[in-house]
């Protein structure tokens, strides 16, 4: 057999990743994927009742954990990008507006745009916020933004949402909340469209999607195709007939939607969402305090309430980045590169529930100590 | 935790799955993914370059198995669903043509109306082959064919594939090779777009799609773009630009793609395509002369010829095929059931390389025997 695995990620080597995603996978991931291969679950039919059952279970694990209302409808996808498009083709038939700070809020134009729809973007220099107080094109259908940037580190806290809700009540207003979902709670009912990927916070492997839909939304999608909107064979009326069986209109990941109802149903009996939150902000406070004793690095997101709790993002000059790279590297440690026109100059750190505490204590030490 | 485990998939219970997909999977799999998990894969950055050494053995792995062109493409997505929608979108603009003798070839023009294209349909009996010499309407910009048609049973040959080329070289052509790829081999240069996914012949767990697309269709694709047409985040330009380093558009399922060039890689150094073909081969000789002995039951496909080397279709009346899933589940044995309007009074029987053969022998064995 040839060898596939590149030396670098050997785990002898490479002890632990702060890349913000794909993530560290715990332990007990580990142990659930050996677990569900047991149990046979890659083998099943995803038109059985066993599939059915799976299914139902993880989605109620969902509902439990994001506090998603009962009359929000839950589907299953294959990527973050994916369900992106997937919102414009069920959503937007002409016209979106897109709140973009980096690259991933810029992204979800870019999506819009790519498939034919007038999109129009309110954009910010990187590491600062949108302004959300901003005059809408009329008959704009849907308004995206990024509620944790992962590009830059920057965080769209619950009130700014429901600012942007009051501000523009009429079009659909969709959030991803890809890199940040797992560890901060978010009100469901004041968005239409809330969608993430599991490789992130969730710390799963990658290769599934999830997405939230308002009954608003839900309607909507309805209402555009008996308007004759064609969204093609993930048309919302097709995903939510197979999902009266908790089933998907084409084969999905069954491995990832049994590892995402393993995480959650353990991280709901521990509490749920609460100590996530309490944990990821304690580790907060103590990489601030490494950064605060290490003059050649500053947060790159200037005001403290907008910085990510989940992607830290810290600028130095590139030797200095540089140098910690390199010493992170001798530890076992890997860091976060910066993104795209930032890559040089910033690293960023992902504070997602599946590095073990110790570890973050490591690079706490390793970030403060001198260069 | 809580239970997640369907009892009647306890390995105890059931020993082995004859459904045409999600398939059985291997020991050998199973010890790839104990592999990959050790090794990192599931922790490692789509952008990184471990990822694109990981994806690019794969690709080549695949090259080679399938005899793939070197001026062909190759891509990943996340089904062969998604494959469909993505070769709709991206290569016919307005008008489709497919060939429909049973659920899954028709689902390629259904994706395709559902898009919005003029789809045309050829459509024949279930259990019957298409007439290929039929009257393409004018401008058909992209004929589709399923080569194995899992719901009946029914397979295309490559000098079938040959002939609808010649018949219409103008317009593009797409076969979905989705429940056979893997232990027949099919000559690329005769169709522009090829689409699988990895749950059938190959054994692994769901949630991976490839496609091959030859010159010419990455031409067209082109062209169309240049032209305005607008298939979103997953356009062909964006692909090929992201595949220079063997990368995807979106976060793919990088566990999928590893395990995937993982078990291409070994059946390469096993002789590739041939001896997979040719045990498959001698285990339909084998069920075929058990069938012979059932008076019970006979082949839905009438025609020998067009019988699926994958996928074994058996009719009978209700009562005898309810009987041998029965006399199957009591022995560990998992059946396929008929699929659709034919789900009481038939049974399909994966003839999948993952199957051991000692269970081969074990279901001939029961099919054969009195009822």
């Amino acid at each position: 057999m040839p060898q596939l695995r590149p030396s670098c990620y050997d785990a002898r080597v490479l002890r632990v990743t702060f890349n913000p995603g794909p993530s560290q996978i715990s332990e007990e991931t580990k142990a659930d994927l050996a677990c569900a291969i047991a149990e046979r679950v890659a083998d099943i039919s995803h038109r059985s009742s066993e599939f059915s059952e799976i299914s139902r279970r993880t989605i109620e694990a969902i509902r439990t954990f994001f506090s998603v209302p009962q009359d929000y409808a839950v589907f299953f996808l294959s990527s973050a990008t994916e369900a992106m498009q997937w919102t414009v083709m069920n959503l937007a038939r002409e016209r979106s507006a897109h709140f973009s700070c980096g690259s991933f809020s810029e992204l979800f134009g870019s999506v819009s745009a790519s498939l034919g729809r007038n999109a129009t973007f309110f954009s910010v220099e990187w590491g600062t916020k949108n302004d959300y107080v901003v005059e809408m094109p009329p008959d704009t259908e849907m308004i995206t933004l990024c509620a944790n940037e992962t590009s830059t580190g920057l965080m769209v806290s619950d009130a700014d949402i429901a600012m942007v809700r009051a501000r523009h009540p009429e079009p659909m207003l969709a959030v991803d909340i890809t890199s940040i979902a797992g560890i901060t709670p978010f009100s469901i009912p004041q968005a239409d469209v809330w969608l993430f990927s599991v490789q992130k916070c969730l710390g799963l492997p990658a290769g599934l999607g999830v997405i939230f839909l308002s009954p608003r939304a839900v309607s909507r999608g309805l209402d555009l195709e008996k308007q004759g909107m064609r969204a093609g064979p993930f048309r919302i009326s097709a995903m939510l007939e197979k999902m009266k069986k908790y089933q998907t209109v084409a084969t999905p990941n069954v491995l990832a939607i049994s590892l995402l109802g393993r995480t959650l149903a353990r991280w709901n009996e521990r509490g749920g969402i609460a100590p996530l939150h309490a944990e990821a902000l304690d580790r907060l406070s103590l990489i601030n305090a490494a950064i605060d004793r290490q003059p050649q690095l500053r947060h790159f997101i200037a005001e403290p309430i907008d910085r990510s709790l989940s992607v830290c993002c810290f600028a130095g000059n590139a030797a200095a980045v540089a140098t910690l790279h390199g010493k992170a590297a001798s530890e076992g440690m890997l860091l976060g590169k910066g993104y795209g026109k930032i890559r040089e100059t910033t690293l960023r750190i992902a504070n997602f529930p599946s590095i073990p505490r110790q570890e973050w204590m490591r690079i706490c030490a390793l970030l403060s100590a001198p260069l």
